[in-house]
């Protein structure tokens, strides 16, 4: 089935976001990937499509990838098509470490009118070309209703003030790491994906551990599942994964 | 077996409501849809009948169906019969994704005797002709109660003048969001199920997210898991979802 | 193997109860019921022993037991016998949703050596010929111990005089309502079982919601997952279930 | 491969002890367990070694086995080799139910030196011959570590004095129920195993339920799952299960 | 597929480490086990790399492997291509029970130049020839964030403060445990992954559980799984887990 039949679900700011989490079913045979390849090929041919695939460190999944661009509809009919390839035969699909969100600008963000500010949206709101760093890792995060510590209890300027702080700590590691905040608010169980990507795997530990300190974290912060794997162009991150081609 | 055989289970006020999810099992091969597409059209030919059916976005599920109408043993007949069809070789349920509910009108609104209020009764205990939107989202809910936020401590006035606020900002979503509460105290695990119909998937994280700062989101809502999908007619979103007619 | 084998495991107190759950595997081929039916009606030839069938709403599960009578070993013999027929080639079952609990007469009811107490502890203690209402509901239940909030360390008489209210406001879904309570302190994971027989399913709703708001169930009720079923007789609820007879 | 390859892994001080739990799978065809039976009576007749066999109430499993020795090696390998028996073959492993444990004297009872003392703690250390009562259940505990409620923030000498009366109250039901207390931490998730020997079904639910009034158990208890099945010798407790012998 | 192809992905700082678990699928019959060895023995060759096998002890796994050494695709490549030798067809991975982390020194260890402070930070964060103790034990680890007992929002010198005598505590262990303690923030979902190597049972007991008496542990420690085995030779721990070489 051509994937150009399903009507474009567009959000009306931003783009969508799919991370998707494989196994590798046993016995692990040789399998025909080419038809998947050519698939994820295809779908980055089109404007503002990109595919980050990575091979997951430890026993929590083999395969990730992470599709982005405008539609989502696109995004699932990319996901739907792989999943009519033969190279689907030998994958498990791993739904707890799934997520659904969407690209957006930061509501902190003040729109002054300036360039600088119109930039930064734009980068945050339509994340070209994303660079292929050695480790990408992913995790969902949620803001604290508890008690005492409730952030949706926070007036807006004092979320404004934390979150000022909390990112400007975050770009002491420009550079050595690369952030990409997406939405999901009830598009996933959680409310935000964070997608670091970095060369050096002690800079993931180094961020996340830092920021932990950090009062939007430290009293706010509750995360979900950490997935790190091994980033490479997507016919080589088969074979990093263990999916021997045919 | 003919489903006409269930003695009928309706509630004395209110129609039934079921949340069904189901993944596709490997490998997708091609199935007979003729049989269910015969189900589902029979059942929305008897009065007051609807399915809503749309293939889910991530890996959480494949395949989703609302069923609505006045008698839950209907509801259940139609589910049963689908799963002794072709198709059901290719699905696997998802139990945790499973909801059991009933529509109610708000016990916070008052009948004043008014064609207004009736009307909206009306329209919250029979939902007839949902519209088919671009996108579903359905989640579960409940109010907490713990320690010092115990929804269920709070007096009736108090809650009503809550819930009253907490209505007011979901109506400056109207038009771009429509949204379905239904009653799941004792039928489910958790106490109301959410379905929001919109074709801005923005529109979603939108209304959960802004929700979420109202008190009776921040500090009294607990939340289950998020499913979203592409909503469309039953065949199509066979299609859609991944199931190739034979 | 004959069940009469089993050496009888009898409350010195009270009868046993198991309630059971079942998926039915795909695909739905017709299967012989025979043999289990038979095993079904001896069992309920014997004295004191009943087993109540019901075909489950939802993905949660699609066949539900409740086995009642004075020695759990026989409960038990006939839940093994049944695992033993063709039909169990099936069934899954879902230890998730099985409870295992014994009667018991309310500790707070006080024995006056009137006819009256006398009559309700042993409706309690033995409740013979439970009627077969159009659906069941089941769920686990415990008493929070979290920090203000601990039953435990109540009084008794602070514990009687909460329950007396509670039970009182219980007592106005008479008719509506039958309502089983059972003791599962140290034989599951839960405190309690309650299961309700009803006719309407709005009264599920309605008793379980309204109780919600009593001090008992809003600051020290936890309750664990929701069961709904049809209940029919046995053979009958297998096909309401769908499973076919061949 | 003989068992006696492993090298051992005794505790300097007191047993090892392995409770297993065991689904029969579908469906339930004769298999024969005469290789099994063998290895338990062997190492049933090695110096202080038994095995305490039992059909499991409800679903959560069918099978149940208390593995109790000098050394944890030896234990393991009675695991392995029963795993290597055609009788495995109807097995499905529950390792949500296994635990890891070791005995231990209680560290709030003084050692006077009395022969009383002596006796106490060896037979805690060394409990030979468990007398085969009708029915078992285990369940894993922990001490509440939450806000005011810190079991290890309190001084030795309120522990003691807590334990003192906890115990008092435990010895209310000698004669009725036989309890054995090991230790778990960091063998297990939890931090003690209870197991209780019974002839009375009633006698588990009173214990249990009384003893949460008390304060060590109300404030500061935690409980995992408990399981609950029919002693009796390994053979027969296979028959009981379900697991007929070809 | 030679593993030579993985770009390296090493940390700037420190070594990284797998844990990994797996049971044993039945039937449990003989398997090659020469592949799965060679790999192992070749990856020892390797300068600064071990595998620490062991079975572990009761049903949460069977046999466990700890990978170490300067470059996380390394391991990656060696747990990837163990899975593709016939070994890999008795084994069912146990994802909830893998740990990815990395070596680091402790940020409350003043580098104060001496020869003392740079052996043990070398000895932290390149942990070399690892003894082979007869038992093995690891858990994940973190710090909690609740209410008022929120550690990261304590200031740097009660931290320091609190680990000193912590780490004194844990140094009393010194002979009887040897204790590896790998940073995991943003890598699993724990912050911490504790390693414990023992000749003596009750050591693993002991060390854990007198260490939760201390305000770091009693306070602030979160713990999660916890996996106990047997250390031996990789070949010979494959037997003691119950694979039969062919």
């Amino acid at each position: 089935m051509p994937s150009e039949e399903l009507p474009a679900a567009r959000p009306s700011e931003g783009w969508g976001v799919l991370h998707l989490a494989f196994s590798i079913a046993a016995p692990r045979e040789p399998v025909s990937t080419a038809e998947a390849e050519a698939l994820v090929a295809a779908f980055e041919g089109e404007p503002d499509q990109q595919v980050l695939a990575f091979s997951v460190l430890g026993q929590r999944a083999d395969l990730g990838l992470l599709l982005i661009g405008p539609d989502l509809a696109r995004l699932h009919a990319l996901h739907r098509d792989l999943l009519a390839t033969p190279l689907a035969t030998r994958l498990v699909e791993r739904p707890e470490l799934s997520l659904v969100s969407i690209t957006e600008a930061s509501e902190y963000l003040e729109d002054d009118g300036s360039p600088r500010v119109a930039a930064l949206r734009d980068s945050r709101l339509h994340p070209r070309d994303l660079p292929l760093r050695r480790l990408l890792c992913y995790y969902p995060m949620a803001k604290r209703r508890a008690g005492a510590d409730n952030w949706y209890g926070l007036p807006f300027e004092d979320r404004k003030r934390l979150m000022y702080g909390h990112g400007a700590l975050g770009r002491t590691f420009a550079g050595r790491v690369l952030q990409l905040i997406t939405a999901a608010t009830g598009l996933s169980d959680w409310e935000w994906v964070v997608t670091l990507l970095v060369d050096d795997p002690k800079a993931i530990k180094d961020v996340v551990y830092e920021m932990r300190y950090d009062e939007v974290s430290a009293r706010y912060g509750e995360f979900g599942a950490f997935v790190v794997g091994l980033v490479a162009p997507f016919p080589q991150a088969l074979r990093e994964a263990g999916l021997t081609p045919s």
